[in-house]
């Protein structure tokens, strides 16, 4: 058996290799590439995707996977082995459900798609889009379709990113959500407006990237087995365990939005930094869920990053590396702006209170087109009368509104968005289990001293990689049935004080 | 046909996609990529390399491939399509000639010595790499039987990369060139030694790589369409025929080095990106031998970068961009002190003119190895003789002497060299018919304007990529029997006025 699974995982290493090596031609895309590249990349990256999928889809493949899967016993049940060769299995399995045919059509309509959103998207015009869009919702049923023991289309698309989470458990926990935040924030729109005017002001390009690079490097982030580097959309991306990268964006006339992005990336990065070595390179060797990747990105940009513990270290030194912008401002504003809520209509600038609602709009909308309750071409009103109802805003136009996001104009519909708030209601509720373990580490934090934290997430997430689904993974360290309890407890506490509410 | 043809070129598509992809694996690691990647990087360069192999080789490649050469008649002898099939069939008998498990064999072998290189190369100790440079020898032997059908050992080696050029052509070439080449530096170092002094001035990074990438976009060289990064050794690398990218390196206490470093390498890349669009992708999709591509970098850096008309036109600028430096510095001056000639012991660090003499030594130290002339043990003594009987120094250690270059440490002995000098011999050639073509080139040159000199390579060499050996493609345009003469005439010529030689 041992051999078995050595060949097997031989085998699997090239399919991953291939697909580490296509993350770095996409990685070169979006930072180094001359614009002449576009082309030849595509034609390359296409390559590498098909010998990659033709290598983990194979006969051979299959055939040590039935083989190992039936002699399972042959591992005890909690060991890498076994839970190797069931993560295969479930790969496996995911990869030969849908027809290579539709697989290849999927990609051209994607593509095609993605090219009319942006045309859609700069000319404001939803109706260059929506036919396809229309096309888009018709593949995501037919994806559904390959997978008869879900309960719900959705269940499906959900499964590939956050694996064994459903709609029935998803649905309850994001209702709940919404009667808690909604009022949340009317209460605090209802409050004074802290002033943020002084986040504007110039901050010089190197100066942000040298303050940014100064924090995640006490924070663990690993520069020798890591870089950052500029893109127009921030984003992590490996090439092995000890090759993670981050990418980020600068706005010299934004004091701190590159800051957080930085933080943001380098939770993710130190996920896939810290998993067991031992893994490189097979079935579990990356994190194992949206939601728990979004735990610890979030964990480290909001709950770490925002926090007033961190600020007490690191606000004199950004006040150094700011010049004069920061000289009068004291902490207590400076933490109050950065935590300043605002009802807003896009998503990737909301603040960490709203940003959950933006999620939960497109998680209805997803299922009700799902569920054929609303059609592609009310859409658009659907969108903007939610955002009413649940921000108390809404969007002049559709540019603003339902076409503002890449994930249903570059992929199925479904699937992706309720990794975010995951994400959110995870992070709290490692946070605690942390807390509860390691008292100290809010003490440590306000010396710069990330080791207590870093260390826990490590033995109790990063390490496992994919050894466990994410669901299974929480229970680990924590008794509670999943709830969003914590989540709404840290909101709860931390914006009370901050805006004074009852 | 043309299906058959059509159906191998894209089989051939997918092999040299995945070469290209290897190279940016490889740009990566020499410019960006943090040191925790070597590992993973080294099992995904070569599970390219073996995948791009495999798909070269195939049975279903060489059919094909069988099939169009017996009907190559269908095709005009001379067009693109002949000729892509007998350039296919070139590659394909080559690759197959060697069985993969000896390739292997090699390529462990080469990674081995190249480390054992680096040791005994640092600790100047050449007993620590002697036993597998011995074995290198045997296997470069091993090769060369592998192509029976060649005169002599190095044929076969240097066949690979000058394609149809042997021994029996090259050797007396490169006797006369020693001969005249010998008493050219003997006269120039019995006058007197231009000033260089200012060229050691400091002269800040970014000035540099701005002075040198505003010549080469004057030049022709495309950002648009590559890039040129910072990387330990300069090198040239292509990853589609709209991706050619260049990289450099800075001593900032030399003015004048990474310039013609720069300039060099657009000079390959010129070639690179000016092949006509056609090819991209095919077995045409590259320059034709190493001899061509070096005249075309050697044509760019010395021919034209060190000539008087070139400096004419940047001298004031390069004044400008280098501060003080250059102030008291006439151009005069400044023309001879980058035109300097001394006889010094590092091939990688000469001057134009004694630059051939250290090729020569190697390239016939090589012959005498391959002929059995002359064993490993004798090597280091017979490099420093030769040395001392061609360029008058005497190297104090191996470190200075047999083990300053790579090629023999990280390949067979033989092939690899006389490339070099090839491209100094047809730089001048080349010119020389441009000149004829186009006699105002040296006058446009003076006013900066470089289209007549590149419109007139890339019609007569650059867009052709591999379609003509180099032989045959020297011929289309020049009627001369393959000879020194014009390169002894340019060199004549340029170092006579230099150096007031009668």
């Amino acid at each position: 058996m041992k051999d078995k699974l050595n060949k097997l995982k031989s085998l699997l290493l090239e399919s991953h290799d291939l697909t580490m090596v296509a993350s770095l031609l996409n990685w070169d895309q979006n930072t180094y590439m001359p614009t002449g590249g576009a082309e030849a990349r595509g034609r390359q990256r296409a390559l590498l995707s098909r010998i990659s999928q033709e290598k983990s889809t194979s006969p051979e493949v299959g055939k040590l996977i039935d083989e190992l899967v039936t002699n399972i016993d042959y591992f005890d049940e909690d060991s890498n082995e076994a839970r190797m060769i069931l993560k295969a299995k479930r790969d496996y399995d995911r990869a030969v459900r849908i027809p290579p045919p539709l697989i290849a059509e999927l990609f051209a309509h994607f593509s095609k798609t993605f090219q009319a959103w942006m045309q859609a998207k700069s000319s404001n015009d939803f109706s260059l889009v929506a036919p396809m869009l229309e096309k888009t919702l018709q593949y995501s049923l037919k994806i559904a379709e390959f997978f008869p023991e879900m309960d719900h289309p959705a269940d499906a698309l959900i499964d590939q990113f956050d694996p064994g989470m459903t709609v029935a458990q998803i649905k309850p926990l994001f209702a709940n959500l919404r009667k808690e935040l909604v009022p949340l924030v009317q209460n605090i729109t209802n409050r004074e407006i802290p002033n943020d005017r002084f986040l504007k002001l110039y901050f010089s390009k190197d100066d942000q990237i040298n303050f940014g690079e100064r924090v995640i490097m006490d924070i663990g982030y690993d520069f020798s087995r890591g870089r950052q580097d500029l893109a127009p959309h921030p984003f992590t991306t490996k090439f092995s365990i000890d090759d993670v990268r981050i990418t980020t964006r600068v706005n010299e006339n934004d004091l701190i939005d590159a800051f957080f992005s930085t933080v943001h990336e380098a939770g993710h990065a130190l996920y896939e930094q810290n998993i067991s070595k031992e893994f490189e390179g097979t079935p579990l060797d990356r994190g194992t869920s949206s939601g728990i990747h979004e735990s610890s990105s979030r964990l480290w940009e909001n709950v770490v990053g925002r926090s007033y513990e961190f600020w007490r270290h690191y606000y004199p030194i950004l006040q150094e590396y700011s010049g004069d912008n920061l000289a009068t401002v004291s902490l207590d504003e400076f933490y109050r702006a950065i935590n300043k809520v605002t009802p807003s209509l896009i998503r990737t600038d909301a603040d960490e209170v709203t940003y959950n609602l933006h999620v939960l709009i497109r998680f209805g909308l997803e299922l009700d087109l799902l569920e054929g309750k609303l059609t592609i071409s009310e859409l658009p009103k659907a969108w903007n009368d939610r955002y009413e109802e649940y921000l108390g805003v809404r969007p002049d136009n559709d540019t603003l509104g339902v076409m503002q996001d890449i994930h249903w104009f570059s992929g199925p519909i479904g699937g992706a968005f309720q990794g975010y708030t995951l994400g959110n209601i995870f992070s709290a509720l490692i946070y605690s289990s942390a807390l509860k373990a390691s008292p100290g580490i809010p003490k440590e934090m306000e010396k710069g001293n990330f080791e207590p934290l870093r260390n826990w997430l490590s033995d109790n997430v990063y390490q496992f990689g994919s050894k466990y689904p994410p669901i299974e993974l929480l229970k680990r360290f924590s008794d509670e049935p999943l709830s969003i309890k914590p989540y709404m407890k840290y909101l709860n506490n931390k914006y009370k004080s901050l805006y004074n509410l009852k």
